[in-house]
Order: structure tokens, then C-alpha cells, then sequence
């Protein structure tokens, strides 16, 4: 479960030898590509799009497949084990590509973000029409967030289909299946949580924050990835239980440590602007404990300055000024350290083989003390 | 088969004795409702916003399943074909929701669409908090959007749930899934080649446009549940392959006829405004005729000013007289018949057992001749 998997440093070569829900997923999105292919050109490129987001990851969720699966005795054959793995990369592409278009982003890991891309597309060939009107940008990104949401659906879909086509037993497929299912459900939850949170209206309780990225991020990161790989490898009931909780935590760390990021991360190391937040008026955790702060009123004022004017650097400045002096940010670093206490916790009072707990404790330290 | 079932004619009335394909998706839905209650009561409006549109619709798709199965005689229990064949009403339901965002309608069948009644609400919002500004509007439009997303995420993969958790054996459910995958992996070429056309450049060819369709329209409404329906019942591999094809022609005949509707319709029957398809510059096939016939380029001019400017009720009027004139409408109209023509030949030359045979031609005069 290394952190830093071969996803990102392998690129694009592809060694023969090698048997990796990295492999199994290239496999699948090549096979994608090739059946696009045959229907029309750019559904193939829509699939290439894909497959670059895809392919472009950390590649965590198959590490907590593969991790805890190999953990436990009763494990099926590795090609299932990866298929399984993949889904999870997969369900997070399409994931992220719907959240792009909802956040309306146009970058994510230093590249243009499937939606922009495709409004480039599109913004082009209404320039070569001589259309370079305020109308035609407006439809170019309008067919970006379209090609955005047909490729989520696709990549969404093709997380059930990787299990579907694993060869996972019956038994546990329809666990597999069940597992999947109830993690888009909670992410959806979660993004419909997200958003209504940034319609006006009274402050947003902590509590609810809190439970909003659990819903939305943790439960199809940690949580899902974790049981999947205890139900493949015959894990005892338990352990898949307590491996959810376990999930729960560990992702609830990692999303307050990426709310952090994506205002007082590097954007060299974390690929995003470390604005795009603020000007997004996202409702993280860190404005969460600003807004509900004696300096609320002031924290208030300038995200809704974001939402509709934007903020320049001043303002940002500024704003990460008010966070660390009304001690949200400090709040937040201490979630962190709670929420990994509460996660070691947990792993070192459990039954899991020593192998897993040994594995899930050095996850946790990275997810903790990531800077990208 | 019929055509005009108890969807819409039983409304919301539920009688205990009944066991319908409505049954089982109103049981999915109700389920989670009750699921989505539990997380966030926002959520549980959206999956009743899902479960108004998956309940308003004709039912087309399940009677195909239905229709079928009970044709052969090796077929499952009622529960288990019920659940199926409402798998791909909710698969329509989540398709048309996306759909309904790409093509940013805001009616569907006299009702406001999805997108459009959450957008409604976050404008209720911002008028609240005393914002009723150009940017709030704009940030409204796009929480509907965004709505929208989530919701046909939720419908599409409750296909793939419902269908999961039908009960199938083993062997019928992965041919299921296959099946099921195909229609969303060809329904998203046809969505992407639709929004690909509405870009300036060269004109479409006729053929394009008709493939277009097939993929977009026919490949999940027709092909996919003939062919679940012919594997539930355990028919022939001829046949299932061949009501693959007889769904094709079908489901041209059905999109066919849907363009004639969607601009020589009657807005009280259609539920939809009979020019949407002219202001939104959807290329089809009508409007491919017309591109491509010696008044090509006054409707040409007349599509781009619709695209840009919207049409006046006179516009209407006029290019409703030039598609008569350049022969487009007499021209689809023809190729319904031929459609209608091939689809019943494909019927009476099989060895599908006669009561399908019966139905299926029945269904087809039905689709043919429908005014809505």
C-alpha cells in the first residue's frame, strides 16, 4: 500500500511482466478506446480524455484494494483482485470529472480538466466559423460540461463493469456490487450537500461540514476500497465492519488535510490553484470554523465577495491572514490529529492481520502528512 | 405490449394485488427515499425528483422486456423480470435527466425538468437573502445543473443496482450487465455525436445524423430491452440477435418520429414546446434533409440565428413552411414508412414464437402512428 504507486511514475510505458490493477485498468481503457473507435473518432478521443484523468491519479484507492485483500487468506486469482482495484481508480475518475464540471474547473493535476478541454475543442471550431462572440464561448463551454458529463457517465459506469466482468465469484460479486453502489450513493449525497451549502442562507454547522466530505469523499475513497478489498480476500465479517469505520476516519483526515491544501498548499505540488476554493466559495471545514468564529462576519463578506466578483492576490492574502488568526486553521490541524489518533486507534485495538494493521498505520502517516 | 400502460394511467394509486414492472421501480424508489432520508433530507427531495420522472413516463421500455420474456417459456419469476424491466425505465429516466442538462431544457412532458425545478430553488435562495442579480441567476442555472448530474448518476447506476439485485442467476445476470453496459456505452457515442453537430462546420451527412440517433435513442430504448427480455426468457441466440436488429430499425422509426413531433407536434400532447428542437439547433434528421437540399443554406442561416438570437413565433412559421417545401418532412415521413416497412419484414420472416411476433407488430404501428 506505497503511497507513491507506479500509476503516476510509470507514465505511459507498460512493462510485460507486469500484472497490476495499474495493467488491468489500462487494459480496460484500451479495450474502451478501441470500441469507441469503431462507432466514431471523437468518442474515441472523448475515451483518450478518459483514460489521461484515469491513468493520471496516485492510484490510492487500488493500493487499499489490493493492500488489505492481500492481507487475508482467501484471496482469488490476482487479475481479479486488479479488475476489482481498477473500479475503485475508475469510480474516482468518473467522480472527479462530474466534480469538475459542477466546481466548473479547468484544471485539476496541471492539466486542463476534461471539460475545459473539450470547451477548447469546441471554442476552436467556432473560431474557425469566424464565431468568436461572447454567444460562442458561452456555447463552447456549455459542450464542455456536456462531453464532462457524458464521459462521467461513462467512467462510472465502466466501475461496474470492471466488477461486473472481474470473474469475482457470485457470492461476492453482489457484495462487490452492493459496496460500489453505496458509495456513489453517499457521494452523491455529499455533492448535493456541497452545493447547497453554497446557496445563501444561516452558516453551515461544523457537524455538517464535516459530514459532508465524509459522505461525498471518504466513503467511496477509504471506506468502499477497504471492504471490497476485505470481502474478496473472505475477510471475517468484522473486519469488513470495522475496515469501514477504519475507512471512515482515515478518509475524514485525508479530505480536511486536501481543505488545508487547496488554500495554503503549493499549487506547483498540489497541481490546483490555491485560490480555486476560495473563489469557488467552497464550504470547507477551514472557512466552516471561520464563519462560525467572532471574525464570521468578516470571513462571510469575503467569500461572498468570491462567489460573485472573484478575489485578487490582496484578497487572498488577506482571507488566509483571517483563517489563521481566527485559529481555523489551527482547528483544522488538530481534526487532522484527532481523526489520525481515532484511526490508530482503532487499527491497533482490531484483529486484523498484522501485515494490514502494519500497512493501514504507515497509510495513515502519508495520508496525514501529504503535501499534494 | 400495450403501448399506453399503467404508468401513466395509475398515477401515484398503488393497489396491493398488483405486481408490475411500475411496482418494482416504485418499491426501488420509495427504498431510497427512505435511504436517502436518513442522510440528508435535500437528498431525499432529489430522489423524489428522480422518482417523479422515472413514474411520468409511458413505460415503453419495461412492456418491451415484459413482452418479450413472456414469449419464452424458460423465464424467471415475475419479481425477478419485474426488477429488470425496470432497469431500463430508470435508465431512460437517468439519461433524460442528463439530457435535459446538455440540451438545457427546462420542460419534459408539460412538467419542469429536473435541472429547472432545482434551479428554481436556489434562485428562491439567493431572492431570499435579497439577490436576485445577473450572477445569481447564473450561479442558480448552475446548481440545477449540477442537480441534474447527480440525479442521472443516481438513476443510470440504479439500473445497474436494480438489475445486481434481481436475483438472476449468474450466467443471465453478466449477459444482462453486458447488455445493459452496451446500451449506456453506445447511448453516450450518440450524445456526444449529437452535441458534436451542433457545432459550426461542414454539413452533416444524412447518414451521420441517422446513426446519430440509433445510438443515442434506439440502442437503450429498442435493442437492449428486446434482447434482456429474449435472454430472461432463455430464447435462442438467433433470436436474441435478431430482436437486436428489429429494435434498431424500430427505434428509428421511434426517433423518426420523435423529430417530426418535436417541430410539427402539438405542444399540448408532445409536453414539450414544438420549437425547442428548432431554438436549440438540434441536428435532426429534418433538419439534416433540409441542410442538404437546395434551401440548404437559407436554413442554414435560419439554425445559426436560432442558435444565437432564439426564433420569433414568425421564424417558426417560416422554417416550418421550408422544412415542407425542401421535401424534409415528406422525406422522414418516407423513411418512417421504410423503417416500419424493414422492421415488419424482420418480424414476419423470424421464428420468433407468434405471440411476439404479434406484439412486436403491434408495438411497431403504435410507435409509428403515435402523436406524443
Amino acid at each position: 500500500m506505497a503511497y507513491h504507486s507506479s500509476y503516476t511514475r510509470s507514465g505511459l510505458g507498460r512493462r510485460a511482466e507486469e500484472n497490476t490493477p495499474e495493467t488491468a485498468l489500462r487494459g480496460f481503457l484500451e479495450h474502451s478506446i478501441e470500441r469507441a473507435e469503431v462507432l466514431n473518432p471523437r468518442f474515441a478521443h472523448l475515451w483518450r480524455e478518459i483514460s489521461r484523468l484515469a491513468l493520471g491519479g496516485k492510484g490510492l484507492r487500488p493500493q487499499l484494494v489490493t493492500g488489505t485483500v492481500r492481507a487475508y487468506p482467501s484471496r482469488p486469482t490476482l487479475p481479479v483482485i486488479n479488475a476489482v482495484a481498477a473500479a475503485f481508480e475508475l469510480l474516482h475518475t468518473g467522480l472527479i470529472i462530474h466534480d469538475d464540471v459542477i466546481d466548473q474547473d479547468r484544471l485539476r493535476r496541471h492539466h486542463p480538466t476534461l471539460n475545459a478541454a473539450a470547451a477548447d475543442h469546441a471554442l476552436g471550431r467556432f473560431r474557425e466559423a469566424g464565431q468568436d462572440t461572447p454567444a460562442a464561448h458561452a456555447q463552447a463551454d456549455q459542450y464542455g460540461r456536456s462531453a464532462g458529463i457524458i464521459a462521467g457517465d461513462l467512467a462510472i459506469t465502466g466501475a461496474y463493469r470492471l466488477i461486473a466482468t472481474s470473474y469475482v465469484p457470485e457470492k461476492r460479486l453482489l457484495r462487490l456490487l452492493s459496496i460500489l453502489d453505496k458509495a456513489v450513493f453517499r457521494s452523491a449525497a455529499g455533492e448535493l450537500m456541497d452545493i447547497e451549502h453554497s446557496l445563501p442562507g444561516a452558516p453551515v454547522p461544523n457537524q455538517e461540514v464535516l459530514e459532508t466530505s465524509r459522505l461525498k469523499t471518504a466513503a467511496y475513497s477509504f471506506e468502499a476500497p477497504l471492504k471490497a478489498g476485505a470481502v474478496l480476500g473472505g475477510a471475517p465479517a468484522a473486519d469488513v465492519k470495522l475496515l469501514g469505520q477504519v475507512g471512515r476516519v482515515m478518509g475524514t483526515a485525508y479530505q480536511l488535510v486536501d481543505d488545508l491544501l487547496g488554500v495554503f498548499g503549493d499549487p506547483a505540488q498540489t497541481g490546483k490553484s490555491a485560490v480555486s476554493d476560495l473563489r469557488e466559495g467552497k464550504h470547507t471545514m477551514l472557512i466552516s470554523i471561520a464563519e462560525n468564529s467572532s471574525e464570521g462576519l468578516e470571513v462571510r463578506e469575503f467569500m461572498e465577495r468570491a462567489v460573485s466578483h472573484g478575489l485578487d492576490d490582496q484578497d487572498v492574502t488577506r482571507v488566509r491572514e483571517l483563517l489563521v488568526h481566527c485559529g481555523a486553521k489551527s482547528g483544522v490541524e488538530r481534526m487532522v490529529q484527532e481523526a489520525k489518533i481515532q484511526a490508530q486507534e482503532l487499527i491497533q485495538e482490531s484483529n486484523f492481520p498484522p501485515q494490514l494493521r502494519q500497512e493501514l498505520l504507515e497509510t495513515l502517516v502519508k495520508v496525514t502528512q501529504r503535501s499534494m
